[in-house]
């Protein structure tokens, strides 16, 4: 029977439940029985081919909106350089529907949604995970309810309405007081609210392990690298891995490498300090703005889970996040500040010699530029002004400089 | 010997040439000795597998940002229901490198540039040409030159600068004047500058022909409707299926539908016309920017082919587009306003009878709806303002509500 269980206690709730969490905060996952025997099968879809990893009894096309099927590339030399990782990979999520990892979960939401004959998919966010719910529950024909904060950046919202989510903004004097509220309402109300790190969620994230898993024809990268909030993309990641271990498809795990902003690092502080529990944060500001958080719930068994793996942490700065956006763009991929968070992470986890020089690391990545224009201000930005008088003598030079003109 | 051959007169001209028309302003595109012995052979990536079907002599997996292998949808039934359409697929090019369907042709030139060992990738574009462009030429290392209008818009200035393109802003009295100084220089400096419906592009849009032949399992739709500027999109998509009948790989060709805002609709205005000329159009203004174009050269031979090959073509009101890109959105699909002109010209086509109900259609899903939000201000924007003490007021009259909230 396919469960929800605590990942600290261990104690088991039922897989219906609609809190994503236990009362007291920690963070539940799904155990479905049998996994060691279960097989990748053909199948024209992921989530076919491995369907018997996944806890859902009713997976239909029609709930896809071509989610997954992303590349992982070669990073190119001018990242390899840098970081000083030879077997650098980028896995691309921005290629997805709503150019964002946050499609596999959706998809996940949705299919739990259908089995569950619920009509409304509600979460509460800012940003790339409403815009994704949103476009989601469109394609199922079902409610999006988006519940969001004062400070949530309008284009975003529009981006959620031309889905047709119905979209909450909920005035209150801090966020953490207004998700109890809406959470507490939404037990009332029988609504399911999904967030980043719910077990719903983390079961679409694992489809990115199983399509790395065919990518590289069974083998398994030393480090994975992810920005990190709420943790659900680590922990669906990482689950991907377990279970194909535990299925004997693979015989070893790969390490994780949870990064955070340095504004904004309570998962990361609390592993690099050696502390068991989340280490809070208020008043912060990151441009980093798609892995902000305060105080993540479920964020102490990603510290215990760290430290069983011996999986990595690294936080940058606000200048290394800028310069790591520039220099990803240089490379080919245009990415938000977040995605951009793990280049200086290895880099400087490299120099520590805590990567090996021969060590893989792949780079996930997770949002597209476009997600956030407000942050390109921050960076440097040259247009050469010309005339037709002017114009000739300008591209003599332009040609001259020969590399980048900015 | 490949070359490259004028689409009306059939002149040749070598391969290598430097400027994409002939002197009188006729398209011209690649002829390849052979093809109909060409045929797909295996190949981890697209261009492999179709490599006797294209003229580059070093395609390297180094050039890739990893373009293509986008899904290719059904459209659900919600669209059909408003197209009258049953067979109604939507092809997702929003699922590339820099989210639009520009990457193919950018791919192919990188190509060229890597065959002719050129140091600079240029063009003149105003958008979406040139934020990939940029890309591209950060992946293969050259030198991105993109000269803009002084109208083009600055978050897509900063989106090219982000990836070290050199932007030559170049000042004068009309877009027009500017192109013909700008293409007079570049060929007394040797530089190519490509363009929407240049050959070397088109080559690259074919692989979107061949990627569709492989997914409908060689079955071939029986029109495919793309937004139209320049053509070469469309020119790429039909000469790939023009080089597989050639190849004897399938027995009838799709017919392709043209579609324009009709405020800007120069192709098409002559098609439904019955004329055999561009009609120029000038100041005018669209929502549908990134298939802006006054006079498109070229344009000539692709109103022959649509009487040739018994094309449609259709044109849409600025209304028309926005309620598309609407209800688009509310089927999961969020895209820009020029993607959004094929969903009222495919119904349009089959009220009046041009398509038969039972004939399928392949929308093409060109660009992200991120790439213009500018045009969000345009759509109706509502978000529900609550408190901590009326919120749950104000959810038990959304989840009452049932549908779409906006």
């Amino acid at each position: 029977m396919r469960k929800l269980v605590s990942t600290i206690t261990g104690l088991e709730y039922p897989f219906e439940r609609l809190e994503e969490f236990a009362e007291n905060g920690e963070a539940l996952e799904v155990a479905l029985p049998g996994i060691e025997h279960a097989r990748p099968r053909p199948g024209a879809h992921l989530w076919q081919r491995f369907a018997e990893f996944l806890p859902f009894r009713t997976m239909d096309a029609a709930a896809s909106l071509g989610e997954g099927n992303t590349p992982l590339m070669d990073a190119g030399a001018s990242l390899k350089t840098l970081t000083g990782i030879e077997h650098l990979l980028l896995k691309n999520e921005t290629q997805n529907p709503t150019w964002s990892f946050k499609d596999r979960g959706s998809l996940a939401c949705i299919f739990m949604a259908r089995e569950m004959r619920e009509s409304v998919a509600a979460t509460i966010s800012t940003g790339n995970m409403g815009h994704s719910i949103a476009a989601y529950a469109a394609r199922a024909g079902i409610k999006a309810l988006v519940f969001v904060p004062e400070f949530a950046p309008q284009e975003k919202l529009m981006a959620m309405t031309m889905h047709g989510a119905t979209v909450m903004k909920v005035h209150a004097p801090d966020y953490a007081l207004m998700k109890k509220t809406v959470l507490g309402l939404a037990k009332e109300f029988g609504v399911r609210i999904v967030s980043g790190n719910g077990p719903i969620r983390v079961e679409g994230y694992k489809l990115t392990a199983f399509e790395m898993h065919e990518q590289l024809g069974g083998n398994v990268p030393d480090y994975i690298a992810v920005p990190a909030s709420a943790c659900g993309h680590i922990r669906g990641l990482f689950k991907g891995y377990r279970e194909l271990l535990a299925a004997g498809i693979i015989n070893r795990l790969p390490r994780m490498i949870v990064v955070q902003a340095a504004n904004n690092s309570p998962i990361v502080s609390a592993i690099k300090r050696g502390l068991k529990q989340v280490v809070p944060f208020s008043n912060f500001h990151t441009v980093a703005e798609a892995i902000t958080t305060g105080n993540p719930i479920g964020g102490d068994e990603i510290i215990a889970k760290a430290a069983q793996y011996g999986w990595l942490a690294e936080d940058v700065t606000e200048e290394e996040i800028l310069e790591a956006q520039r220099l990803l763009a240089r490379a080919g991929y245009f990415v938000e500040p977040a995605t951009a968070t793990t280049l200086y992470a290895v880099r400087k986890l490299r120099a520590a010699g805590r990567i090996a020089p021969d060590e893989s690391v792949v780079l996930v990545v997770t949002g597209a530029g476009l997600k956030d224009l407000d942050a390109l201000k921050l960076q440097p930005f040259k247009v050469l002004d010309s005339s037709l008088n002017t114009v000739r003598r300008d591209l003599a030079n332009a040609l001259r400089e020969g590399g980048a003109g900015v």
